[in-house]
């Protein structure tokens, strides 16, 4: 489900449209070197950013807290428009990142245009198998330590690379980390849900896990749709009886889980809440 | 003390030497986009780069352990060579660098040649005060669960970069990271060390932390200098009570550090073990 494909276009801040076949990042870019560097994925509907104001604005926040200068939004923004266009694909996705660059030289800005994953929409009407994997953190006590980047969408994600490698070699395609007390926190790029009869769960922020886009987005719609949600400190026992579960994310929008660590999850198949609640971004992104 | 400046010289392998003034990373690398590369950073005596051969093989190990095809040790020995003798300065770094890079493309690797900081002696000369940074991490739930890549040198270094910023905010130039349970980890980028009589002691590496070419090098010119190492978990009062702590690294080799968390450690001088296995290592790297 991670498969990795070549970019339709590429934008660089300061430069605009540049040639995808050629390099843009040097040798000494803090990003490169020291995973110094922010980013954000979003989802391009008919050819519209969808929600790119709040994905600019966590952008900023994550490069604030790793202590980079701010990055503009509104000349991300029209950076974005310009690599659109070039791409000229109507349903794709975007990737923000912003660099610490080279040792005394500005911040390096770029915008990828990627396509979807072809496969999105079968992975969906099946769902996916997940399993369970300790972080082996404290949430407690990484509430008062700021180092730790908690909520910072940085690019030091080998670790949530290699839980979709653990994920593969135990025969599923997807991973929900747990806390070393037992709480579920998130998925490697998503956020956690699961159903029990009219309730929804999800784990709340102050776990240090990332606050979503399209999380606050599912709160909101799940609200709308009759349901009751509870944010909170949950053991993966309950995920693991839930009626149903799924995670959230831009890109692979709500993804039903049907089984978790070889078990079948509820009835092993995708649920209402995910299908009604993935119907009911899908008319809020068309709005 | 981590102040980043610009190389001497680069070297891509299968390039050869290159223009540091050129890019070399693509916008869709997996190094760049998700941390997912393995580094090593070594020094250079007298044109001679120190225990590359160790350097080399860990850096095998992590990028494995990252599921990165393995680069070829005796490549990238030749293109550190061939870099060296491009910088022409016979005191310095090296770091390799290999990326997962492009999607169905081969991993990309890469050596920069630094200059060594100019205020490293001047510092090592005064010691440096540090902080105690909780990492929020239980070592009990990390020893199974090998996707934490424990023990890897990844490009995925935020949480270690942002652990200097806050020793900086504190009036600091490092930091110890400490675990929940309360045991002494290791500096963001150092093993960490202290004495008592004359005893050494050090954390053991199934806390999980990275195994120092150069701690291995210093537990072997402790042996030879008659003291006796403890290696194991201890909580950070043991080495805020020790007569002297330092750290070690392959660039800044054995440093004092003389203040812990706003208190002197010892006298608040440099002490013996750490000038005289400081001068026992320079007597190794001449030999």
């Amino acid at each position: 489900m991670m498969s990795f494909t070549s970019p339709l276009a590429v934008g660089v801040l300061g430069r605009g449209v540049v040639d995808p076949s050629l390099p843009i990042i040097h040798a000494d870019d803090a990003g490169l070197l020291r995973g110094l560097a922010a980013f954000e994925t979003l989802r391009v509907y008919a050819g519209r950013p969808f929600a790119m104001a709040e994905h600019l604005q966590r952008l900023c926040h994550s490069a604030e807290r790793m202590r980079l200068p701010a990055p503009d939004p509104a000349a991300l923004e029209d950076l974005a428009e310009e690599t659109l266009a070039a791409a000229d694909v109507a349903d794709c996705s975007l990737r923000f990142t912003v660099t610490g660059g080279r040792p005394s030289s500005d911040p390096v800005a770029f915008v990828v245009v990627m396509p979807l994953p072809p496969e999105l929409e079968a992975i969906r009407a099946r769902g996916v198998r997940a399993v369970s994997l300790q972080l082996g953190t404290d949430p407690r006590l990484r509430l008062d330590a700021p180092w730790l980047l908690d909520g910072v969408k940085s690019t030091s994600y080998a670790v949530n690379m290699a839980a979709f490698d653990e994920a593969r070699r135990r025969g599923a395609e997807d991973a929900v980390f747990i806390a070393a007390e037992g709480s579920v926190l998130e998925g490697p790029v998503t956020n956690v849900w699961w159903r029990r009869a009219g309730m929804l769960y999800t784990p709340s922020l102050d776990l240090g896990i990332l606050a979503g886009v399209t999380r606050a987005h599912v709160l909101r719609l799940a609200d709308e749709a009759g349901y009751r949600v509870a944010e909170g400190w949950f053991p993966l026992a309950e995920l693991a009886a839930a009626d149903e579960a799924f995670s959230s994310s831009s890109v692979r929008e709500l993804m039903p889980i049907v089984a978790l660590d070889d078990a079948a999850l509820g009835n092993g198949r995708p649920g209402e809440a995910a299908l009604g609640l993935q119907a009911a971004l899908r008319r809020a992104v068309a709005a």
